[in-house]
C-alpha cells in the first residue's frame, strides 16, 4: 500500500514548536510518508536559525525556501507572502503531496493554505477557529475557509469552525501539538539553559528567579511598535529581576523593536537583562516553566502557559479575545500597569495546570487521523 | 476636505462588467478618488485585452500590473496569484488608498485582499456570501474573513456573511453591480454585434436566432476540461442553431478547452459557429438578452440571466448552490442531457424578469456608502 | 568517484534541437551525471510543448520551472527573466550542479547565466561569441562575460571571445551541438511530416516542392512586427507556392505577429500555408533540408542551412552580422525583395554543404570535456 | 522642449556615494529631469537607511522598490537579483525613462542593466572596465555589455571596455563621480564625525589618531568569510589603535561576518573600537580623510584613498587586479602581514594626493553628455 504523502510546512520558530510533536508521529507512522519543507524565517539566522534545530532533532528536511523579503514592514509582509506562494507551488508540483498540514495563522500560513487549496491538494489546518481579535485572527479564519481538514485545540474553537460553515465531520477536536511538548518536557530533567544558550547581554544565574519578556510587534499598531516596548522596558527596568528577553518575530515593526532594544542593551549594561534569538521548543517549555512570571504578549503565556500554570502578564490587544486561564493578567500598554501586574504575580506564584487546549496527545492523534481520514477537496457550506 | 482614494483592482475581463458601475459612481463622486489598477488576463490580448474597452469606457487606468505566469494550469494558478500579490505590495505602497475594493471570488481577488488586508488597507468586497460549491466558494468565503466591509447581492448571501462572523453593521445589500448593467443595457437601443466585432468562425446573421455558450473549466475537475466541453459539442452541434461560442478565462485548464476548441473550429467548417474572446460588458448583456438560449456553466446566465429571463443550460458542478431563478435548467455533463434542456429552453422562450441578485441601483450605493462609512481595520468575530 | 553533475536547461524550442545531442552525449557518459531541468515556454502548450517531445526522445527530466510571464512584450520579457532567476535559484540550491550549461542567447539564457555564477557554479556556454547585431548579441556577450568555459561554433566565434578577454585556455572550438541533428537528419529515411504533424490550414503534399517560413518578432524594433510579417506574406502569397509556416517564438512581439498570421489563416482559406507549432528537432531539419527555400529571420537557415544546403532568403536584422555561406540571400523587409530572393533561390537550387558551424560531432566533444575540464569558477581578463 | 528623463537607481550605501554628484548635477539641468529609484539595501536599516540620507540631501525619490530576498547567502543573492529585475520591470513600464543610469558593478546593477536592456531602454553605466578580478568583475563586463553609454573613470579602463567590442564614440571618459564629493569634501570644515553619528561600542576620540576597517564579504569565496574576518580581527587589536568598524553590505557572507563582530563587540569590552551602519557619502571621505589608515577590502581605499592620499592595508582578494596608487599596501588574509603592514603605513602617514580615478568634475560631465548624446539601442561588435 502507498504511504500517504504528508507536506509539512515550518515556516518560522514558533511553528516548529507548535507543529514538531505531529512531525515526530508522521514520520514514525507507518502509514505516512512525512515531506517536510521548510521556509522563511525558520531558515533565517537572525530568526533563530530553526533549521539547525530541526535537523539536530533528527527530522529530515526535504526542501527548504527563502521567501522572506527583507524591510519588516507592511509592504514586505505581503510580499513575503507573495513569494512564499511561488516557492511552494514550485515545491509541490514537485512533491505531489497527498496532504499539506499548515500551522495556525502567520502570514506563511496563508500561502500555504493558497497554493495548496489553488493546486487542488487537500489542507489540514491546526489551531482553526481560536479567537484572538487581530489581523491573525482573520487570517486564521480565513485558512479554515480554504482548509479541508480542522485540528481545532479545544471545543470552543470547534465551534467557531462550526459556525464558519466548515464541515463537522471534517472537525477533529485533537487538542494543540503545543502542548503535547510541554507535557513532555515538565517530566524531564532541566538542564542550565542559560549556560547552554549564547544570547548577548548581562550573564544570568540559573539558580536564582527571572521573568521571561517575549513582545511581538501588533501588525495593526503597526507604527506604535517602539512607544509600546518603551512602556514594557521600563516596568521591567524597575521590577529589577534578572530578565530573559527574546527577540520579536519577523512581522512588520519587529525592526523598530529590536532598534530599540539594542538601544536598552548598549545603554543599561548593569541591568541583569539577557537577549535570545531561539530556544528549541522544550527547552522553551523549560524556560516558560521556571519563570516566576511571563511578560509581553506571546501567545505562549495563554496556551502553554494554562497548562504549565506559569504566572502570565499580557500586554496589549494582541492576543485579546483569547480564551484563556486564570493564569493571565491582562494590562494595556502603560509601564505602571504592567510593573504592578508583574507585582502581582510574583506575589502569586505558581497556577494550578488546566487542560484548555490540549493535554498532551495531540501529535499521535494528528497523525493518525491523517493515515485515515477523507482527503476530498470538495466543500460545501453547513449552515448552523 | 480630502478626498477618499478607493482603489478598484480589475484582474479579468469578468471582474470589469462585476464593477463598472461602480466605478463610474466612484469617478463621478465628489468625496471620491478612483485609483483604477488593471492588471493579470485584462491585460492580455487572448483574454479580449479589457483594458482597451476600459479606456473606450473613458475610464483612467492608473497603473497595470502583468501578474500572469504562462501555463493555464494549477501550479501557475498559484504561482499567478503569488505574482499577483508581489506586484500589488508595490502599486499599493505607491498610491496609499483608503479602501481597496476587490471583486467576487477569482484567484486574482484573493491577492487582492491578501496583500491589502496585510497592509493595513481597509478591504470592501462585493459579492461576498454567495454559495456556489467549489473553490470559488471556498476563496470567496476567505476573502470575505480578510474584508472589512461587504456588498453582498441579496438578503442571502447577507445571511452566510453573518453566520461567517462578520459584523452586521459592516454588511450593506446593495445588490449586485453587474445587475445595473443589465438594467440599463436593456433599455438601450441594441447595434448589430456580430458586425461590430471580429471573432472568427462561421459568419453569423444578427436578425436570426442564436444560443450563447460560454463554459469555463472547473479547476477542481481541472483533468476532465476537456472531456465536459466535449459533450457540450456534441449537444450543440445536434441542436444546429447559430452559436456565439465565447472562450474560457484563464482558470487552470482553460488551454485544454482551448485545444479543444479550434480543434472543432478547423473540423467542424460548415458548422454556423462563431468564436469571440470579448464584448464591452453592456454589449455583453445585449448578446444574453437577444440570446434564445445561455449554454454552459458562467455565472451570468444564473445572476444577469434572472434579470433579463433569459433561458439558461446550466452545466455541471461550478455553479452547484448558487441561488437562481426559474430560468435555469440544471444538467450533468451529457450531451444528450444539454441536446433535451436545449430544445425545452427554446420551446419554453424568455422567463419574467426576477430582482434575484439586484435591482440596478448598486454602483451608486456601493460609492455613496464608501464615501461615509467606518473604515477602521479592526474586526472581530460575532457570535450568532 | 563521484560522477560529474551537470545541470542543462531547456528553456524553449530553439534551445533543444541547439542541446540534444550534448544531453545525449551527457547521458551516455559515464563520468557523467545528467541533470535536466526544462523551463519557460518549453514547458507551453502554445510553443509546441517541447517537454513532450523530451520525454518521447527518452530523456528523463528532473525538474520544471514555470517561468514565463504573460503578455508578449518588453516589460513581460523582463519580468519573466527575473522570475527564471528566482526559480533556478531554488533548484540549483536543491539539485547542486557541478556545471550549468546554458545555450545561446535568448533572455531565459541570460537568467540561467545570472543565477549560476551569482551561486559561484561554474557555467558552460555554447555559441558563444557570435556576431548577430540585436539584443541577442548583447545577451549572448553579456552571457560569455559570466561564464567560464566555453564551447563556440567555430573559429571566428573563438576569436570573438578572446577579445572579450576570456582565457583561451578554457574556449574549446566544438562545433554547435545544432549541426549534429542535421548530419545525423540527413543519413535517415524521412517520413511524411505532413501527416505525422497536426498544425492548422490547407492539407499540403509531402511529394511536391515547398517552401518554409520561419520570422521571429525583433525585440529590438518590438512595434514594427506586425508591418514586419505583412511584407513576407505579401510575397509569400505572390510565390504561391505550397507554404510551412512557424509560429514564432515567445519574444516580445510575437502575439501581435500570430494575431497577423490568425488573420491571413482566417482570411486566405484557399491558399495551400499550413502553421505548425513544433517538430521534433530532427524533423525541423529534415523539413528544411527538403524545403526549396527557407524565408524569414532564423539562424536555422544560416546555420543548420549552411550544412545542409538549403537556399535560404534571411530577411531583416536580426541575423545581420552572423557568419554566412553562400546559400544566403540577404533582404530588406519589403515584399518585392523577397519576392525577388525567393525567386533567384527557386532558380539556382541546393547549394554545396559547407562546415561553418560543426561538423557533426559537437555533443560528444562537450561531454568529454565537461568530464575532465578545469571547473574552478575565478576568472580573470585576459588582455589581447 | 522635453526633458531627457533620466532613471538612477540607487541600490545600496555604496552606489548612493558613487552616483551623488551626477544626481545633484542631473537634478539642477534643464535639459534633464531626474527619475530617482530608490531600492534594495538601500531602503533597509541594517545597511545604513540610506533613503533617509537620500532625503535629507534634497534629492526627491520617485519610486522605491523592495527586492533583497533575506538570507544573505548565495541563494538569496541570486534570488534578489531576480525580484529586483520583476519590481524594476513595472517601474519602468510606469516611468518610461529615456535612459536608466546604472553604478558599477554589484548585483542590483546586474538587474537594472538587464530589464532596461530587455525594454529597449538605453542603458549607462559607470564604472565599466575596470578589472578587479572577482564575480564584481565578470558582472561589470556584462553589465557593459548590456550597456550602451559608457562613463569610465579613466583610460585604463576605456581600453578594457575598447577591447570588450564597445563603440568607442559611446565611451566617455568622465572620471568617477566619486572623487568628485572627495575633492569636495576635502575643501570644507569637518564636524566631530564621532558625536554625530550614533553606532555602538566603546566611545571614541575624534581629536586622537584613528583607523578604518571596511571589510566585505568575497563572494566567491564565500564559506570562508569568518576565517578571513578573524585574522583581521586579531591585526587590529593587536595595533591596539581606535578603530572604526564599518558594517560590511549585503552580499552573500555578511551575515557570518556581521555575527563574528558581534562576537567581538560583547567579548572585547575594553578595546576602543565603535561600530557604524553607515555614513553620508561625505562624511565617510571625511572620516577616511583623517584616518591614519584604512584597513581591509573596500574599493574606496583604492579608488578615494588614491586621490586623498590615506594610507591604506588592502587585504585578500576583491580588489586583486584593481589599478592602484602608492597609497595602497597588499597584504594575505594573514594576521601578522596584516599587522605589519598597518605599522608601515603608520610610519609612512599620508601620501601625495593621484588623479587615478577622476579630478573631481564628473558629475557635471556625465550629465552634460546625457543631455546631448545619441540614445539609439543598436549595438554591434567593433573589432580591435
Amino acid at each position: 500500500m502507498n504511504k500517504r504523502k504528508i507536506c509539512v510546512i515550518v515556516a518560522s520558530r514558533a511553528n516548529y514548536g507548535r507543529i514538531k510533536s505531529v512531525l515526530q508521529a508522521i514520520s514514525a507512522h507507518d502509514r505516512l510518508e512525512l515531506q517536510l519543507i521548510v521556509e522563511a524565517s525558520a531558515l533565517l539566522y537572525k530568526y533563530g536559525n530553526v533549521i539547525e534545530t530541526i535537523e539536530q532533532d533528527g527530522l529530515k528536511v526535504t526542501a527548504t525556501a527563502y521567501s522572506v523579503v527583507d524591510g519588516e514592514n507592511l509592504v514586505t509582509m505581503a510580499k513575503s507572502t507573495g513569494l512564499a506562494v511561488m516557492e511552494l507551488s514550485t515545491l509541490f508540483d514537485q512533491l505531489k503531496p497527498d496532504v499539506v498540514l499548515t500551522v495556525a495563522d502567520r502570514f506563511e500560513t496563508m500561502a500555504t493554505a493558497v497554493t495548496a487549496s489553488y493546486m487542488n491538494i487537500a489542507v489540514a489546518h491546526t489551531q482553526g477557529g481560536e479567537l484572538t481579535g487581530s489581523i491573525d485572527e482573520s487570517v486564521r479564519h480565513a485558512i479554515s475557509k480554504l482548509s479541508h481538514i480542522h485540528f481545532p485545540s479545544n471545543d470552543e474553537a470547534a465551534k467557531v469552525l462550526y459556525q464558519l460553515g466548515e464541515n463537522p465531520e471534517r472537525v477533529y477536536i485533537t487538542g494543540c501539538p503545543a502542548i503535547d511538548l510541554a507535557a513532555n518536557a515538565v517530566s524531564q530533567k532541566t538542564e542550565n539553559l542559560f549556560e547552554l544558550y549564547g544570547g548577548t547581554g548581562y550573564p544570568l544565574n540559573w539558580d536564582k528567579p527571572y521573568i521571561v519578556v517575549l513582545q511581538h510587534p501588533v501588525t495593526t499598531e503597526y507604527t506604535q511598535g517602539a512607544k509600546q516596548i518603551e512602556e514594557t522596558l521600563e516596568a521591567v527596568r524597575r521590577v529589577g529581576m534578572q530578565t530573559v528577553w527574546l527577540w520579536p518575530n519577523v512581522d512588520a515593526g519587529s525592526d523598530a523593536i529590536a532598534k530599540r532594544l539594542r538601544m536598552f542593551l548598549a545603554a543599561d549594561e548593569g541591568f541583569p537583562v539577557h537577549f535570545y534569538r531561539n530556544f528549541r521548543p522544550e527547552d522553551y517549555v523549560h524556560l516558560i516553566n521556571r519563570a516566576v512570571c511571563l511578560v509581553g504578549n506571546s501567545s505562549s503565556g495563554i496556551r502553554e502557559g494554562a497548562f504549565l500554570g506559569t504566572p502570565v502578564v499580557n500586554i496589549g490587544t494582541r492576543q485579546n479575545c483569547r480564551q484563556r486561564g486564570e493564569n493571565v493578567m491582562d494590562v494595556q500598554y502603560d509601564s505602571k500597569a504592567i510593573y504592578d501586574a508583574i507585582q502581582l504575580q510574583l506575589a502569586h506564584g505558581k497556577y494550578n495546570s488546566v487542560s484548555l487546549y490540549g493535554d498532551g496527545g495531540a501529535g499521535e492523534r494528528i497523525a493518525d487521523i491523517l493515515s485515515s481520514c477523507d482527503l476530498s477537496i470538495t466543500k460545501s457550506f453547513f449552515h448552523v
